[in-house]
């Protein structure tokens, strides 16, 4: 069976059996395309759907009246869009593809469906929206507590960490479609002050983000630096076997 | 058969059945107490349990390498704590409660027995997780974008449409055992800027946080001012009948 994103990232969970592979399998049905920057979901949306996405990198962010924006997370190859209001009645927020992507679409009766057939695969849905969270905690305590490059630092590190469990990144470091006005408006920061601030990060050996690509000059240090312990990805191994 | 807060919570997402009810009656097996205070979860620990709070007020919180502190999230009855990390090897979060509370503890094995038992229960606590995922988002974008003033206002609608769905509030106000220093803590404000604030909506004649109480002095106009939109907390009514 392929092996996909989504299955590479639930393992770090759960050792899934053939059956519930299979039925995690049966919700790759609906494949569909999104080009970069249409949103697939709109905050206030009812009737949405999550995605499962394949291929491409999305965002998922909030809108103030004021016309502000605040981008929540993005999504790398495995990761559920949209599954924090797929069962609400209206979505809290939206999803834009930042590159073309590939999903799949997963309706509330698919996950219902397949809850039935594998509460395991339940506790692992559960076990993916939990560590979703545990991230947009990190990025709280990002905005509420740590300064502009120890802010950046640990948001590169943390993304490399998930690229590294689909197979998309290394400690060397990740290919990365993010401008610095993506970046700026997850981090809370101005474009020129996400420019400044990599360019201090490359100055001192930790990390350069240049041509689409992120390099780990120091792993070790950049680590130390941003105060990352990747616990809270989860990553260390399944608990379920 | 007794309607807990969590069972009240749950209602405003799916009309449970009463074999429904019933395990998720079995979950409230081991109840226990804890004072205010000292932690019930800390930070790094293995072997968590989950708790569901039955009286009494909580707090979510990580703690930086130089002892800087960042609350997540307040829980009120009816609301799990630790969920997010009950499913992970170490728990990425410490909890302390505000007030002396009595919860009942809940095992990752318990969590697996209900959900083998009803699938229904297993979308349910997904919906409790997913909801409890767009309060932080909500705490971002609170710390990201919004001003002191809109922030707090923000934070005590919030709180206020939060003890609503349990019975512990209305739109005239609830009580409210928060000090000065937490508010500052989850708003990323100083002591004395939380004082400012709150004088400021005050004297506005928005909203009057006073001896233990919240009283909503304006509830429409206070909504008006932070922009405060519900729907977030999605508690219009059930999706699944």
């Amino acid at each position: 069976m392929e092996k996909t994103p989504l299955v590479r990232k639930l393992g770090a969970f759960v050792a899934l059996s053939d059956p519930e592979l299979s039925v995690l399998a049966s919700l790759h049905r609906r494949r569909r395309t999104f080009v970069a920057g249409r949103d697939l979901v709109q905050q206030g949306q009812s009737d949405q759907a999550a995605y499962i996405l394949a291929s491409g990198w999305a965002c998922s962010y909030k809108v103030l009246e004021d016309g502000q924006r605040q981008i929540v997370d993005f999504q790398v190859p495995g990761d559920f869009l949209g599954l924090r209001s797929v069962l609400f009645n209206v979505s809290d927020h939206s999803i834009e593809p930042v590159t073309d992507i590939e999903v799949t679409e997963v309706h509330v009766s698919d996950l219902l469906d397949a809850f039935a057939q594998t509460p395991r695969l339940a506790t692992a849905v559960l076990w993916a929206a939990s560590r979703d969270e545990a991230m947009v905690v990190e990025h709280l305590v990002n905005v509420g507590r740590r300064d502009a490059a120890e802010r950046m630092a640990h948001f590169l590190l943390e993304l490399g960490g998930r690229l590294v469990l689909v197979g998309l990144g290394s400690r060397d470091g990740y290919a990365c479609p993010l401008t610095q006005y993506l970046l700026a408006d997850a981090l809370g920061l101005s474009a020129v002050h996400v420019n400044r601030v990599l360019r201090q990060l490359r100055e001192a050996g930790l990390v350069t983000f240049r041509d689409g690509f992120v390099s780990f000059d120091d792993y070790d240090r950049l680590t130390e630096f941003a105060q990352f312990d990747s616990s809270y990805l989860d990553q260390s191994g399944p608990l379920l076997r």
